[in-house]
């Protein structure tokens, strides 16, 4: 039963988007895609010791096959240049005990710039990760200070999972819509003022502002920004070629069910 | 009418899940499984310059996850330790035609190892990308070789996408059922004596060995391999805190239908 259902209804969506590309001869761009499609985007990632790796790496692999036909460029921003883990740091879990996860296997994703060296940006994409609660232990609010310096100069901030968080505590979200991961729903939304926390939502706009919510919700966010961005015909092209089925509706949050996330 | 059926159908998939995590009281492993949840695994990625991101990134997100309550070791192996590039080199396309993607933004992953310093590996991923072009172009034979020479030893053999290529070429995939991605289906399946390429798949096992459509398909292969691995409580656990709805159905596959993907 669970089994045929998701056949048909994932085999109706792609029938779908099929429909789309074939309709993509008369599609018409905004003007803004048309400025995007001639311009080089800068495009940049924070990254932190305890990061989590779907967070940054979905939504990159749409952004990479993107910048085939599109032109951008990537800064992988962290505080010091080169590897940066992914096994989360030495830290205190939310009810205050110890939790030592040194033994996860870890992936290093090599950072570029530093928050000194980062060129100016056009998008500006913040990831979310255990990592944050030593960045928090250790009074370390450079993320927090970055995105507040960075804001106002750039076109579009994302966040993935708890990477809204930063964002929240770096005073941006406030007086917008947002929402984070349903997983640690409490704590991704503790901070910011005046902050509108969405609790079922697979991601929400607010703006120039994109948060999504947990994890693989990045990917779905940042195809629906990649339309934005680019206009549907490159991207449901793009969306084939990696053979994936985003969620196209953002209202769409089984997992808030799932976590039993609520407002406040 | 295709956000609506999308939105019914996931909600249906992911309620299934439920019901299953409320019955995992009373979930029986296998003997296999018992054994897994009680030693270390050694894991092992295969990368090379101009790998596909989300090849590498996808499933090593829900391993990353599960080596929190199972005990697993990582190594990324490369011909070089040190970070290496997804951007694809430069090289001659399927028709013959130089194809420069240098300007596509890049995202680069450390090498822990080298095919030499590799250690036992119980599992061996194989993911694709457009540099393994540049690998045939320059008789660059590496990966097949270390692929042959760990074949025996090595308890589960896995490839995503164009991955399936390099083991056709190490010749591991003879008399066997396999897939790979749709998207450049004539190419990934070119290779192998008496393989039967299954065009239709979302992925195939064939004893030790699993292969996997193109790209977000790594992702729902590995969720598949580590419930064989694990059994299914703490994958579901794992699956619900990452947010992502897998595809379960290994014959589900639009996409043979969207890149006309036959076999031959």
């Amino acid at each position: 039963m669970k089994i045929k259902t998701s056949v048909l209804a994932s085999t109706l969506v792609v029938a779908a988007q099929w429909l789309e590309l074939s309709l993509a001869r008369n599609y018409t761009f905004s003007e803004e895609q048309r400025q995007n499609a001639n311009r080089t985007l800068s495009v940049g990632y924070v990254v932190f010791p305890g990061y989590t790796i779907l967070d940054v790496f979905g939504p990159l692999q749409f952004l990479s096959d993107l910048s085939w036909p599109f032109s951008m460029n990537l800064s992988v921003i962290a505080k010091v240049t080169g590897p940066v883990h992914s096994r989360p740091p030495l830290h205190h879990g939310p009810d205050g005990m110890p939790m030592d996860m040194s033994a996860m296997i870890d992936a290093q994703i090599v950072a570029t710039h530093t928050f000194e060296t980062a060129p100016p940006l056009d998008v500006l994409i913040v990831p979310g990760g255990i990592g944050d609660l030593t960045l928090t232990e250790n009074n370390d609010t450079a993320i927090e200070e970055f995105i507040a310096a960075r804001f106002d100069s750039t076109k579009y901030v994302l966040s993935v999972c708890t990477g809204a968080g930063f964002l929240a505590r770096a005073g941006v979200l406030d007086g917008r819509r947002a929402t984070a991961t349903k997983a640690t729903w409490a704590r991704a939304t503790y901070f910011g003022n005046n902050v509108t926390w969405v609790p079922s939502a697979r991601w929400v706009q607010d703006g120039k502002v994109w948060t999504s919510s947990g994890v693989s919700a990045g990917m779905d966010m940042m195809v629906a920004f990649l339309r934005h961005l680019y206009g549907d015909p490159e991207v449901n092209n793009s969306v084939n070629n990696i053979e994936y089925v985003p969620h196209v509706d953002p209202s769409w949050d089984p997992f808030s069910v799932v976590h039993k996330a609520t407002g406040y």
